[in-house]
């Protein structure tokens, strides 16, 4: 954020001190910081009455009013003890005082139209020049721990919402409004997606038929696409002992979010949270030589990661992450060709959800730090010819690219795609990374041309990621309207009256018979309702089968995306919908 | 066994006894009891040479030689330090004879041909009689702790193997160099299907590329054949909390065999050792009808029991389980079509393996015991209705069905299919079991046709079984040489010269074309070698390309289970492939 605008927000959270005060005369002060879309105060009200929602309209108000007479800050340093004399009876900011004392740096206190608060400075200089009243608003209220910490006493939290121009404001509370309508928990449960259970436990969703068919649609789309360039499935245990992470040195870095297993023995065993170093032992199985390679693995499967609680969120943060893994085995050589293949392969997959577009995705390409070239781990000359094969595929195939220096891992550079969803925030979904490292501390081998054992390159792909989060960003993405190839229905078949269910039925079989996923609609519900019902499961088509139809033997096609709709014969619809299917 | 074989296995270990004593004077004999294939004696050689594989012969020979003069049992009541006397300084069989005076009960010596052992009967009264000199064996020498204890000293076992007739003998040495050849770790490594790594651990098996493809071959023949009795495939993650199981049942009913899993809160965490209350839970999600009923749900997932190290054998005993499972939830009405269903897809699957024939399998039907229906948890009609609803199907689908009382689980009746392989051991493969417990465990309901909640009946289904004890029976069953449809790869083809490789590549691309999984060999290998290396693959076919074959544009197909060969055009190729393949 720019510091004027964080400045801005500064300024308000001291201007909403100042109309609670003048309100709430028993409140007490504690910390009001600016946060990424505007700025919150944390207030104790155990005193008297507290504010609720329907008082933040008064408050924002009487902002509004104070604001104009908000003309100029102005600062001193002052000692320890005069600055507990200006909070008297405020455990917290006498708190703060003394560990700012205790630090020996400097107190001040910062004033503004008649309100002053402890504060290190950062404010506009003119607030009420300086802040457009209408480009801010106060937001909601929720309990917030002081300091964050359950031991300590709760205090009121009051958010508000602020940026340099009204547009920006009000752009902001659709994105949010928009977000909220496609929220994935709500939507996922509405189109019987997936669900959790309390016996089984937050952060592991359980996938629905219909949840299920998504997943495999997604998973087969990518094996399909991938398919010529030579991957071949593995299947892989979902326990290893522990061994074989402090061996590829995740048991280090994963610490408390690896799930440790027990069972009868005294072996130490773990639910894996990669899959790399599983892979690695599949192709250690057999001497290898350079005829053999690339060897190309991919493997669908959950990897296990203990995240807080707190932190869990729909299918967007799981405890069970489903990985589109892949990885190949080559040559230093063969990294170029292997990494054009697998950015085709994103290409084609996010083509195929209309995602790849101009301006609608960038490419970010994380090498390592030319200042600080210690933070490599391996051979030079290796990682200088890789970086380098990173650029050029990403010239030759001109993507949008970014030279992010400094952002490579310690193991190797890497590439990432960052997709903007239909309201315009980041995702990052595919990428491809090297790894220099994880061949050596398994000891990976091959024999090259010349009988001389070598170590080969790994590289780690993954075209969705996570299933989980992927499903989460489609569903908000197309907020439940999902292209035709990827909705688990994708028509419902209606009937007007029990005259037409024979039609129906050979119209639906003929759509079966052609591998689409047709649901026939014969309950004793109305016509109107039975509409509304295929709209609201967001299904791409509806086929009404009235006399016209039947007598005729044709299909009226109404499509969710429309109000338009065609009439067609039965072959005219199979030609449309395989076209409009196989993107 | 029958009895009278059991009394001849048993006088054996007598005679080994005997005749080990006559060779080795110093030996301390223990226990030797009769064994499902003939018999053993575990001896302690410490005080002096023991025998090795080399000696078998001769002890064989003196038994023979005893045999004859081993004309009848005579045995006597004796005190325990009558017994004691019979057997200075042999600390085991004095530790033996404690044991029967502490109990109480009558100790006995038995002779015969002048050799005394302590012992509680059952011989044959004419040993030189009754006992076919060449239908024992001595078999093999092994390790074995007194009382299996590592604690106490190791001893030597000595095995025979003993049966009526010589033919019975030689059978079932066949069998048993049968079965060695066609070990499913020994073919399973040759095939290069799976692998295991010190680092993941025993038990845990990795499947490669090919083993991974068998894999999916068996689920997509199983979903392709199910499709139209209407499962629904869903997902599940691999671990829950505790509360699942505990409110299945499972929780006590594993115990040990549980892996516990532990992270960073104090939720107590399992990987699942099933998958049906999971299953539970998802329907759960929703208000059920009967209107949707049945709900099918099937998933081919991994679960985990924790056997121990030494019980674990390749793929037939292992840690990580891949089970084809599917439950059905349905009223009690409904349950003789979905056994009905389930029956017919297990017929489809083993008659594509060629399985499914007359004599090669029989149906086990277990039912509660008439005489203890205290057994059955639920309510007794649903029990007599639901036992009575099994023989019926059985009986109109005219299946080989034994009624096995008193073996239904608590929860319900079940029916198990037994297969008998290619060398006559038996397996139990392809199961449906009813339950009437756990439903309403979880408090599964659904609205009737009245409005009224009702509880579902749960049927459990497998139709392979676990992934990877069907496997192993598979490799086994067909030493390795899979049905076309089940070969990962089908054919080799073979360019005899480097001009033969363009037309060679041709036949490839349309064999790949038309989805047949076919391996291109133009190395520089001679053609022998290339033939024999398909062969030893047990590939189902192999093409030679040569310059008659490139010139008429046809293909000469060989036999991996014939010595014929034919010349055919490429169309009447994949004619004759595809009608193979589909079975």
């Amino acid at each position: 954020m720019e510091q004027s605008l964080e400045h801005k927000r500064h300024t308000l959270a001291h201007l909403l001190a100042a109309a609670v005060l003048q309100k709430y005369p028993h409140a007490k002060l504690t910390l009001g910081p600016a946060v990424d879309n505007g700025f919150y105060y944390d207030i104790d009200f155990s005193a008297g009455e507290a504010p609720g929602d329907a008082d933040l309209k008064g408050l924002q108000k009487d902002m509004k009013k104070l604001l104009n007479k908000w003309t100029e800050f102005t600062h001193k340093e002052v000692t320890a003890d005069e600055a507990r004399a200006a909070f008297p009876g405020n455990q917290f900011k006498l708190e703060l005082i003394s560990e700012i004392e205790a630090k020996g740096e400097p107190i001040t206190l910062y004033t503004c139209g008649g309100f002053t608060d402890l504060c290190r400075g950062g404010h506009c200089e003119h607030p009420n020049k300086d802040i457009n009243a209408d480009a801010f608003k106060l937001d909601k209220i929720a309990g917030a721990y002081w300091r964050g910490d359950e031991k300590n006493p709760m205090l009121t939290r009051l958010y508000g919402l602020a940026f340099d121009t009204t547009e920006e404001l009000e752009a902001y509370e659709t994105q949010q409004a928009e977000a909220k309508a496609r929220d994935h928990r709500k939507l996922g449960k509405e189109l019987d997606l997936f669900t959790f259970s309390d016996l089984v436990g937050p952060g592991l969703p359980l996938f629905t038929p219909k949840g299920t068919l998504m997943r495999d649609l997604i998973v087969e789309k990518i094996m399909q696409i991938q398919a010529k360039y030579g991957y071949q499935k593995v299947t892989i245990p979902h326990i290893t002992k522990s061994d074989l992470y402090k061996t590829s040195g995740h048991w280090e870095k994963f610490g408390d979010e690896l799930f440790k297993v027990k069972g009868q023995s005294d072996a130490e065993f773990v639910m894996k949270p990669m899959n790399c170093p599983h892979h690695t032992q599949i192709f250690d199985a057999q001497p290898r030589s350079y005829k053999e390679l690339p060897i190309r693995y991919a493997e669908t499967t959950m990897v296990y990661r203990d995240e807080q609680a707190g932190e869990l969120i729909g299918l967007s943060r799981v405890r069970s992450i489903t990985q589109d893994d892949g990885h190949v085995f080559c040559t230093v050589d063969q990294i170029e060709q292997e990494v054009e293949n697998i950015v085709n392969v994103i290409k084609e997959f996010y083509t195929a959800l209309g995602m790849y577009e101009d301006g609608k995705f960038w490419v970010s390409l994380s090498v390592s730090d030319p200042n600080d070239p210690s933070g490599r781990l391996g051979d030079d000359a290796v990682w200088d010819k890789a970086e380098g094969t990173l650029e050029a595929v990403a010239k030759r195939l001109d993507l949008p690219y970014k030279r992010v220096e400094g952002e490579a891992a310690f193991y190797g550079p890497k590439i990432d795609f960052m997709f903007y969803d239909a309201i315009g925030r980041e995702r990052q979904l595919g990428t491809a990374q090297l790894d220099f490292v994880m061949p050596s501390r398994f000891g990976l081998e091959y024999t090259d041309s010349e009988g001389q054992k070598q170590t080969p390159v790994m590289i780690h792909r993954a075209i969705a990621g996570s299933l989980e989060r992927f499903m989460a960003v489609m569903i908000e993405h197309f907020a439940g309207k999902f292209p035709l190839w990827l909705s688990p229905v994708q028509m419902a078949i209606i009937p007007v009256a029990d005259a037409h269910n024979a039609y129906a039925a050979e119209v639906a079989a003929a759509l079966r018979a052609a591998a689409f996923r047709v649901e026939l609609d014969s309950s004793k519900d109305s016509m109107g309702k039975k509409i509304r019902a295929a709209k609201q499961a967001k299904l791409p088509y509806f086929i009404v089968i009235g006399d016209k139809e039947a007598e005729a033997r044709s299909v009226t096609l109404e499509s969710r995306d429309t109000e338009h709709s065609e009439t067609l014969t039965l072959e005219e619809l199979l030609v449309k919908l395989s076209a409009e299917v196989n993107v």
